[in-house]
């Protein structure tokens, strides 16, 4: 894809290095990788993890599946580095045939993701507004169209851009605290989803719940979530692992070519609506976020977020 | 809009001014404006009121909600006097800042609209038929296009047309009796609902029940158009004016420009077919309503509304 | 259509004369003509019934209901002469006034077809690819399109092109047996659902469900298949005629006009489609069927079938 050299430069300016330039780093991961897929006496070398600053990336050789775990506190916010973090990651496991799929999940208690970081998208300059954009634009395309099995396993809220990370993927399990909720609130803030959001989400829930959840900005509490399809089941969070793996198990039990064609055709329209569209997205996108009355309303929202930590 | 001389010339023809030249008729509506919403010691003058032939439109300054009640006896069927005092009620509404949200009644017992009126439609001229088919396709551009918030309050039955009107709002609640039906029942009419009607009946209850409804000319009970998702959800009729005062409080506790765009973003693509196809569709109406054979079961279908009144 | 040339040269081929140039064979099917609409009474001269080789049609005059019903053991698979000879049946319905509807059925106990014959893409030379699969998509143009009103009385298992048959009907009613399942499981064999497959299932079931079904290649048990909304309604063995019957007889209550014009408007787009890139199909099928990893996985399925068997 076209933005895979800007974020290559991107990282080269960050002083991250692209991960396959990097030697792996060995370790167990806090997260642990699904039970029942790694045997108890399993030799470690079976077991390769990296660690980058903000998502640790753990695949299973064994049984072909990566997790990849957030940690970047407090919130697991879409920073242009955890974006960039994500899609090198993934291009990484996307091109390791030792993998199959791939568990998203947080290792930040309470949270699964919060959403674009508004960060970066308050003050700053139209170049940085557009790297910005250009890097979720990347993230949904190549989660949305991972040839891999993706499950999202949502061990806490995920508003926003953490809605849309699980959205994209196969199959969504949620912890089932009804604390916990998970929904496309944008309309909340006084912004609008992109239609590519409001794309994937109407082909989870269908149009009549997607209309009136958009317009509401609702946050759907885990039972609400599950009562309307907007995730396929909830367990207990002390479940929450093995049922992932179940999941995961259940599908990488298809061959991969029919599965990998058969989910091209359901996506494919939807995908190549924002590759076609995708410059005219960013210049959308910076215009109404240069706005003074959106910039504002980001900075009131900013200020409450801080009130409310302090 | 086109349409709008249209409409203009229509009034003038009819004698009816269009309502921005009218003095404000100032009284109480028979059903009342939303409880929660006005105080019983707000002054008067926050509330105005301007009563037309067909339609009695009511807004409460305070809250932003206008009512639209429907008062053309004997089932407030959608003539072309009808349509043309609605479209201009809500153009009237969109354009004045005071207004934020639409509730839509009936005022008259048990019926919510019968729908399109079919007098309009039997033994007249190409030209009528042509003005009254624009008057309905310029009614839905104007209902399900709102910038408004717009809730249907259905204390009465509500097929074909009176359906249409419900499924364009962005909320629909329903009073419980099961004597109250909904439905686009055209195809028992021996006609066939345009495909702007079908489009919004997808939108709202998704392919396959569309599907089977359209073909069966269906009219469902209220509890089984809840159970379908044709109205959002079921109150006893003494619940209504309350339950509507609430959800259209919810729905504007939202900014309006966010919900606005989020709105259009969802509706776009089904209006602009319209909008693209408009005098095509109404030469197809006028091809297909000239035919005898139509005529003829239209006039069957009167004759038998007259024998069951007398 | 173009391809009924090509129809009725396979069948001067294969030595099946066209059945209006057949006498009809009169006599009694094995799965009964719909008891409430055929009075003990009713001359034998009103119910015309032919048998071919694979499908016994049977055409009640007095209803205007016809019965097709599937009699090729062992599972009713769509080999080229079943689906010529199905075809060739549906289109003599179609111009036979007398045929308002169609009911289909399997008289081979616990299957209703097992979907497309695997034989037929086995072993092969492209032009008899070419030729399967153009009949596979005349079968599905015809079914999908057809004017008349179709129930599938779905009296056994119906995995793949079987559920295709089912879900290209206007109505479906499945025997409540759980042993019994249907579903598009083509991925579980390696291969993939044609796209016309997977805008018929989407019409039905939603985005949602047919991404997940078709990726899992599910087979779904008669109570999920109806939970999902692959069928209408269940009913014991004993009463699916009668069932059937009732639905058919509703849905004939409807002016054939209206109803065939609403559902041509239903069904048009996703029609249109496979028209348009009838021959790129056609194509695309021989490409991937003739590829030495899918006879390969097709010739291991049959060896798997045989061991079955014996």
């Amino acid at each position: 894809m076209a933005a895979v050299p800007a974020l290559v430069r991107r990282i080269a300016r960050s002083g991250v290095l692209p991960l396959c330039r990097q030697p792996p780093v060995w370790g167990r991961a806090a997260w642990q990788p699904p039970g029942p897929l790694r045997s108890p006496g399993l030799p470690l070398a079976l077991c390769r993890a990296f660690s980058n600053n903000k998502i640790l990336v753990e695949l299973d050789e064994s049984s072909g599946v990566a997790t990849m775990k957030f940690k970047s506190p407090p919130v697991n916010s879409l920073s242009l580095d955890f974006l960039t973090e994500f899609c090198i990651s993934l291009e990484k496991l996307e091109n390791d045939r030792a993998c199959r799929g791939v568990i998203f999940a947080s290792a930040v208690p309470k949270i699964f993701s919060s959403g674009l970081d508004i960060t970066e998208m308050c003050g700053k300059s139209t170049e940085h507004y557009a790297e910005f954009w250009r890097a979720v634009q990347e993230m949904w395309l190549r989660l949305y169209g991972s040839s891999m099995v993706t499950v999202a396993a949502v061990n806490g809220s995920s508003p926003a851009g953490g809605c849309l990370v699980a959205l994209s993927c196969d199959y969504r399990i949620m912890v089932e605290n009804p604390k916990f909720s998970i929904g496309l609130n944008e309309a909340q803030l006084g912004i609008v989803a992109p239609f590519w959001f409001k794309d994937t989400f109407v082909n989870t829930v269908g149009h009549r719940v997607a209309e009136r959840s958009l317009q509401l900005g609702s946050l759907h509490s885990a039972p609400e979530a599950h009562r309307i399809g907007l995730v396929d089941e909830l367990v207990p969070e002390e479940k929450l692992q093995e049922k992932a793996a179940a999941v995961m198990a259940q599908w990488l039990a298809l061959p991969d070519h029919a599965r990998q064609l058969t989910k091209s055709m359901m996506r494919k329209a939807v995908l190549d609506r924002l590759v076609a569209h995708r410059e005219e997205d960013i210049q959308n996108f910076i215009s109404f976020i240069s706005k003074e009355s959106i910039q504002k309303s980001l900075r009131m929202y900013m200020e409450m977020l801080k009130k409310k930590k302090s």
